[in-house]
């Protein structure tokens, strides 16, 4: 591999690294009130609890850093981002992943957090580019940059590969390093289109051959409407981050792709001496 | 990749294409009397019905190949070897992969063998060289080549390579072409060496890029002494996968590393329209 990049993710007091030969960091993704009915209707009462207590969970499951959305239908949103960050900052030291797609709530986050903060998420459409890239240069933030653009998802890696060289150009020009890009190369439904997964993954290979930039991906929608979903999901991971994925965005509660992860980094070689998976065999022994 | 070979195993009447664009082929490892006590006592008492019954379920579960080996300690090789042939010949027509160390007994079993044989297995050592490609030529059958040598196991993925590339331009010179040479990377335990995985797999990038040969490994050694076995196998396979194991020696009748197979091939794209996953599903379902 040419060129591997780090990607600094911060908070006040503690720094992740994301590289390719540390071990993968996971992006909790459950603080996000879409789907998820005991969140949604606490943050509707402007109770911060489940917030609270899904970090912490998350956390003690393995996750690096905790992506945060503040979606409610029919709500402000910039008001609970706020409170959702400040109750998340009581908590843990965690770095946040900003989940949103509404840049004055953007802003209103990086101005309150602090540390370098993950925004989630650009894509190529203008823009995208034009609202966003300036937020993360003046906030010294990274950024995901989803592989699709103002025509939609691109078919090939080829295409999506193109979408992505384009945005880390954009964002050069505007003074933001490569180092500060994250990757999504977009995981389909394999029901749709079952060259979905292969896809992801060759545009993964295509993008951290050329450019050496951390990649994530949500690796759970590739096994929509399939039977053993927990499979498909563990061992397409597990692919993706000998490809080149670094920082997955999943629920870590979910043990069968959490033991994946942890498979693959000790099969790269990324867990010295296999502490990790001996620790996390002792935490399952306890529990059960 | 550059090129993509296909190397052809067959049995009188039925022929399996190893090639990276097929499903995985699963070399069933079952039919060894090492550590095997019922198979091995049947063997001592010149009865068959355990290798014809091994045989069976692991065509049932998947295997495409089954790898024969007919080493009793202290018995005479070749009359078992060639009875044991004898007998799956009767019950199937999956093509055999013929497992021995001891010339003699390799060449019985490839003169009364009707079809074009996997061998396992050459490697680097000038004697094995000498003794058993004559018998590849022959023959017209393919062989597995481990990547080690008189110096035993080299401990880089570039030394390993350096084994194969020495293999397959001495098949070469008997007129054996690349096709019909199958890779084993060698994967190690990770408890002796925590980059034993990743040397197996970035040996399987190498050969690949170069050669697009076919690869073969045993991926359970991989995890000995560990807990979890059965998640570290899978992942370890899947990943091999991605960088090109092709044909697997495996059980497979060990749901979990099976099903990490054919999880591999649906997310490669290898499985139209995922009939084989769901197939495998309702086999499943019925069973439990």
């Amino acid at each position: 591999m040419a060129k591997n990049l780090s990607t600094f993710i911060s908070s006040k007091t503690k720094t992740v690294e994301i590289n390719r030969e540390n071990p993968t960091v996971i992006i909790g993704e459950r603080i996000n009130p879409t789907g998820r009915k005991k969140l949604l209707n606490s943050l509707k009462e402007g109770n911060y609890d489940v917030v609270r207590a899904d970090a912490l969970s998350q956390i003690e499951a393995g996750a690096g850093i905790l992506d945060v959305n503040a979606g409610v239908p029919g709500v402000d949103e910039e008001p609970i981002m706020r409170a959702m960050i400040q109750a998340l900052t009581e908590v843990t030291d965690t770095p946040l992943c900003i989940d949103t797609a509404d840049p004055i709530s953007l802003e209103a986050a990086l101005s309150i957090y602090e540390g370098k903060a993950l925004i989630n998420s650009i894509n190529g459409e203008e823009e995208k580019l034009e609202s966003i890239l300036p937020l993360v240069k003046e906030y010294d933030a990274a950024v995901i940059a989803l592989c699709m653009d103002d025509d939609g998802i691109p078919s090939t890696p080829q295409e999506r590969f193109a979408v992505a060289a384009k945005m880390i150009e954009r964002a050069g020009k505007l003074g933001i390093g490569p180092e500060r890009i994250v990757i999504d190369p977009l995981a389909l439904t394999m029901g749709a289109d079952h060259n979905a997964g292969r896809i992801a993954i060759e545009t993964i290979e295509l993008v951290v051959a050329e450019f050496g930039v951390n990649v994530t991906m949500g690796a759970s929608n590739i096994s929509f409407g399939m039977p053993y979903r927990a499979h498909i999901n563990s061992t397409f991971i597990a692919m993706s981050i000998l490809a080149g994925l670094t920082c997955p965005i999943t629920n870590p509660l979910e043990d069968e792709v959490n033991l994946a992860i942890q498979a693959a980094d000790l099969v790269m070689g990324r867990d010295d001496f296999g502490m990790n998976w001996i620790k996390h065999y002792r935490k399952r022994q306890k529990k059960s």
